[in-house]
């Protein structure tokens, strides 16, 4: 046991963790290739059998007339609210401060497209209706992002989503899917990715997240939208000649996973008690109602650092590669159920956490 | 033999094929990828060792200080002008009227960019010294082809490129360099790519052309133009979470093939004897300098396809599997030379070409 090892390095060497589908490696490529044969022909520019049968599956999951791949979700998404902003001839789009666009996309939705932001809801919550209706500059187009994954995956309720539909369609604004983690929701609202999307005019699906492809995403919509979005897939840089690397991929794993997405969920569920019991420390939402959380400790990134190392070299269970400070005595990291979360016997995983609220306790 | 089978079709069935380094399919992936471990560890959003070395392998080859990897050369280009642009403080740049930006990109650089373009030279030639000294309005930077695809891949001499380079530096113009085929036209020049480059603040190499990989592209410059570059490759949705499978590719197939663009250039030369001996034939240019060119028919497309679709048929030889009209009377298609083009024997070719030119003779 070194006292001096890192906490990534020490997560990196466990054998068991309660998080993700496994490592981010070639085999999970080489994987989804092995059932292919090698005279399959690529995609060629959007067009081809693999790229079309993938989208069509996708349309008809997400209950829209088209779907279109794109290489990035980051991309997808600044062309649906350019669609929707030069179709209305006004350049806003409304969305959560914590929204993807906002923090981790270098503004592109600005810098590229020239569209104005507004920021509704407070950072802590969702949107709720009344935020869309006390906008105080008109928007062409409001994004609304499920869950919201920086403030641990938290929905609003479905009515509400339901609510902001009509309100929405009623005042001309478009409202747009951020559904990176679309499908790992459907479990808490008892409902299919179509129903959810009829509330929407457009729907981004991430194909790396819950899914555990290795990239890509989904853009849905009318059949006019998606035209529209692949001339600017293409103005994007986008438009690969060969895009087939990520579509069969996506393909193969989310036939895998589509339907483990309540294994997940419940997962999630379970883990989060484990680590509510535990002192100093909570989950953000306490319930998930995703596979997704964040895990809060009112613990200094310094003292909880060496008490995970030596939880991680005693059980060989992972619970995260990072700490992320939020405070000086407090931090957090995220936690996304997989399929690595089922092969943890339940006897390890009250191990790790009797000894974890030991160590918290302690301090 | 059937006389309804199409070019493509007839094409697509031939056991050899003059251009190319065979078809784009799963193949080229699981190729690349059979000498690869399942547990490498992917790229992160631009870090990790499998995209760092390479860009850094890519950097050293192009002469530069750095170099970063693009899912796209329409990605990269667009940027590389912004970078320019912003720069200078100046919305404009110049490029040839077939430039890719003002042909193949739906007006990306303009419609996300804002930047206006000033068109060098007239389609039919390369752009000169003189071009460029009397630009109509001032431009931030200069894009040069090498070679100018649309035309058939022709090329500046050396000492063009070297005039144009000083006089650019002389007045504060940035000169970039689309060297999509760039590795292709070194045995014409009988330059390194370095040597070329050092002409260049910035330059883009495709890794799917005369190399062969997948898709993807690198853009190399300064340490301070590929910084910026990389938060614009963010903005445009390229910075995905995981590059490596063409990355990986564009790797194996770039250690495959950078020493063979001599093989290419010297067959392309053969092949356009053989087809400039044919009647109502020409490449252009005559004689490639690079491994690629441009043969055009005196003939009407609906004359031709026949014609080559029964020397596909008996010769088991595929020339090109379009035509494209340039008038009533009038066709061409593209040729690159790859790996392909040695595998045909010697006495097939003349068969060829004999059948060819006695057919096209008997119009």
């Amino acid at each position: 046991m070194s006292e001096n090892k890192t906490l990534i390095q020490a997560f990196k060497e466990t054998a068991l963790k309660t998080n993700g589908h496994g490592n981010r490696d070639a085999g999970v490529l080489k994987e989804a290739f092995d059932r292919i044969d090698y005279d399959m022909e690529s995609d060629m520019y959007g067009s081809g059998k693999v790229i079309e049968a993938f989208q069509e599956k996708m349309a008809k999951l997400l209950g829209k007339e088209s779907a279109v791949f794109f290489p990035s979700g980051t991309m997808a998404q600044q062309i649906a609210l350019r669609i929707w902003c030069d179709e209305k001839g006004l350049n806003r789009a409304a969305y959560h401060p914590l929204s993807h666009l906002e923090i981790h996309e270098e503004d592109g939705i600005k810098e590229l497209h020239g569209i104005e932001t507004v920021l509704l809801a407070e950072k802590e919550r969702v949107i709720t209706l009344e935020d869309i209706q006390n906008m105080k500059q008109e928007a062409a187009v409001v994004l609304l992002e499920l869950p919201q994954r920086e403030i641990g995956g938290q929905l609003p309720d479905f009515e509400t989503l339901q609510a902001i539909s009509a309100y929405c369609k009623e005042h001309g604004i478009k409202l747009h899917l951020d559904g990176a983690r679309l499908l790992e929701v459907l479990p808490f609202y008892r409902k299919t990715a179509a129903e959810i999307c009829s509330l929407f005019d457009s729907v981004y699906l991430s194909l790396y997240k819950g899914i555990g492809g290795i990239a890509g995403a989904i853009l849905a919509g009318s059949e006019a939208f998606i035209k529209a979005s692949k001339v600017w897939k293409r103005r994007h840089g986008g438009d690969l000649i060969s895009l087939y690397p990520y579509i069969v991929s996506a393909d193969y794993y989310y036939d895998l996973r589509a339907d483990k997405m309540e294994q997940y969920y419940y997962g999630a569920k379970e883990l989060a008690e484990h680590y509510n019991i535990c002192e100093k420390v909570s989950t953000l939402p306490q319930v998930p109602v995703s596979n997704m959380f964040h895990v809060h400790y009112e613990v200094s990134k310094e003292d909880l650092e060496p008490i995970l190392v030596e939880i991680y070299e005693n059980t060989g269970v992972g619970l995260s590669g990072y700490l992320r400070e939020t405070g000086d005595t407090s931090c957090y990291y995220e936690v996304s159920i997989g399929d690595l979360y089922e092969t943890i016997p339940e006897e390890k995983l009250k191990e790790v956490f009797n000894t974890l609220n030991e160590k918290l306790k302690a301090i």
